[in-house]
């Protein structure tokens, strides 16, 4: 299996391309178009937000008509079209039709998704007029336009691949690109991220593989705590390259790009500028266990404390202390970096300088033992910032 | 029943003092006692997370193995002496000796509290040298010494007092003081709150009323959704003005003083500059009402669009729809200052003018009728700042 790559080759099957349509008022590609003319197989997960956005009930609709099969995937950025009412729905409806009309498919072979400000419709005219062009525009080889066409307050592009021997010769890819900066917060896919394989599989396999790679991925990461109207992720299978030699090693890639993706799009967190990993084991259950990771990683004033490279694992045992999990403060016991600050019911003794250190890495490892039973799990965030909250202050204004 | 006044008088029957004492590195007042020689009828509402300080688990003991009553509360500022193992449980207890030996009762008769950086020894010599003068400077008249002794970041007093008539004749005080400005996150009582009164009540009566009083206030605001180790509400009757004239009175009081304690404790926010109230009503339940009120409120986003006057209502709508309550995205109407933003699933033409007015006033009101059913509750937070991420950035270093 290769190592991820910066600017990762297209799954065969697959074209796309962005266009600028005037949806983001400072310009910038804003409007990107997947095709798979000879149709993918589909999977997808969305937001679990009673506001899921117009296109998010669009796509779920669509992917159930076509029985998980897809023809074309359209995502613009700017404008989340989510709680804008029946006017909403019939935007995302005429983003369809569009795609549907210029790629020659049926409107249930075409998803959909919308990322941006909540509450304000889209300009659906410029839309559907740009829509033909970015059809004819779409190349294969290269994701990186359809990626930069979806971003909003993201910084770069987030893109990911692997490469395994097919089941006939040859090899089967797997590329993911994702956006995402802001309200995000695991619960159902985070964010929009689009997966894209030539591997040939069924559909019901497909989406169970989904389903693993995103709760090992997705399901452990938050920039806010704020779960959006529109988080999707899409999964595509083209088929073009056959079925992989092991299904196994199908579903390790879908999950190390996932992974991948997921980490990317923490490093990438607006105002992002030391990470946090959060690994607890030692739990009396697997649901204790993530419950402790998540309080403690989500923690507002353990995040500042990242920030600021400070060793406050005072707040770091406060916040396993109120994450609901089963917590004996005689058992449990904190390490950072590797350096033991707490165990046994009270502080140990540890070289100052050595702690600053572990707390001054680019992402700090924290490490809890509850002492209890054999519950392990995971979560990933990053220090808040000045800028995180300078940035969201005005983000319509 | 009297206004809030900014320097209340002590209620009849208590005296107290602060000193520095040398626990906070920086100096001032970090050492606060409150007297009762003839003995006073006690209850406390203490912290749920399971890290519960040294001194939290010494007075809950003692309210317990006093049956209710109590002749001494000591508080100290600049360190918490929590998470400080089976030593910081024996500094605990020498700080409830020394003050049973100065003020002349027994160490059941004591509560004790701490209030500071996690993980820390309290100088604990320092402490108990400091003690006998303090209980000698005790005088009546005034809380502000005591209030003064056990603030930490917060940058100014707190107190909140009212007046109701006695049963035979005279008048009955009720004054509250409270410390907190970060790690305040309701669960059982936030911060540290001291409530005096001069009424005569039984203990099951006191232990009632101020439950009522908590339920109101203090388990509706938040500044980090961080719930501290050393919560604590102690409210002290000392009996010294008899029996107040109508119990549902002095209830009415105790609720008052509360919920000015729990407003001013939200307004010295760390980094406050602009209060958010988040109003629900029409929803399923009560308890969904509180989902929705708290999500919104405490929602990180929706927290940085109120430090920036930002009319962002679209996180609004996200937040509850991720809270967890029962929500309809057609029925659901979002006001902010009175003007209608979102309602039939659909955003409202409003004046934008009139919508950032309503965004910039020192405290934003958010009315959300989840039209569903009868359920009613709110919530009090603030925007999350930049100065606050930088105060906690380097709390200990």
């Amino acid at each position: 299996m290769t190592e991820p790559s910066q600017a990762p080759p297209f799954p065969r099957g697959f074209t796309s391309a962005s266009v600028a349509a005037g949806i983001k008022a400072k310009g910038g590609p804003d409007l990107s178009l997947l095709r798979c003319d000879a149709g993918a197989v589909a999977a997808a997960m969305f937001t679990t937000n009673a506001f899921a956005a117009a296109p998010v009930l669009a796509s779920r609709r669509n992917l159930r008509d076509s029985h998980g099969h897809c023809s074309a995937l359209v995502v613009n950025s700017g404008c989340a079209n989510a709680a804008t009412g029946p006017e909403g729905a019939a935007d995302a409806e005429a983003m369809i039709d569009a795609v549907a009309a210029a790629c020659d498919c049926t409107p249930a072979a075409v998803l959909v998704n919308s990322t941006g400000v909540i509450g304000q419709r889209l300009p659906i005219d410029r839309i559907t007029a740009a829509i033909p062009g970015l059809a004819k525009a779409c190349v294969s080889g290269s994701c990186e336009p359809f990626e930069r066409g979806i971003m909003t307050t993201d910084t770069r592009p987030k893109m990911s691949t692997r490469t395994l021997p097919a089941k006939d010769g040859g090899s089967v890819r797997v590329t993911g690109v994702a956006k995402g900066a802001g309200m995000i917060h695991p619960n159902m896919a985070t964010t929009i991220i689009v997966v894209t394989t030539d591997a040939a599989v069924e559909p019901a396999a497909l989406d169970a593989m989904l389903r693993v790679a995103v709760e090992g991925s997705f399901h452990r990461i938050s920039i806010d705590g704020d779960t959006s109207t529109n988080d999707a992720i899409f999964c595509l299978a083209s088929g073009a390259a056959g079925a992989a030699g092991d299904p196994a090693e199908l579903q390790r890639a879908l999950s190390e790009v996932a992974c991948d993706l997921a980490r990317m799009v923490v490093q990438d967190g607006e105002g992002f500028t030391r990470g946090l990993e959060v690994r607890v084991r030692g739990a009396a259950t697997q649901a204790d266990a993530l419950a402790i990771a998540r309080t403690v990683a989500t923690s507002t004033l353990v995040r500042c404390a990242i920030t600021g490279g400070d060793p406050n694992w005072g707040r770091i045992v406060a916040a396993a202390g109120r994450s609901g999990a089963r917590v004996d403060p005689g058992r449990l016991s904190v390490q950072a970096g590797g350096l033991t600050l707490f165990a046994d019911g009270a502080p140990q003794r540890v070289d100052r300088k050595a702690v600053e250190a572990a707390f001054a890495t680019d992402t700090v490892i924290v490490d809890i033992d509850a002492g209890l039973g054999s519950g392990e799990d995971f979560f990933l965030s990053s220090g808040l910032t000045e800028a995180y909250v300078r940035l969201n202050a005005d983000y319509t204004t």
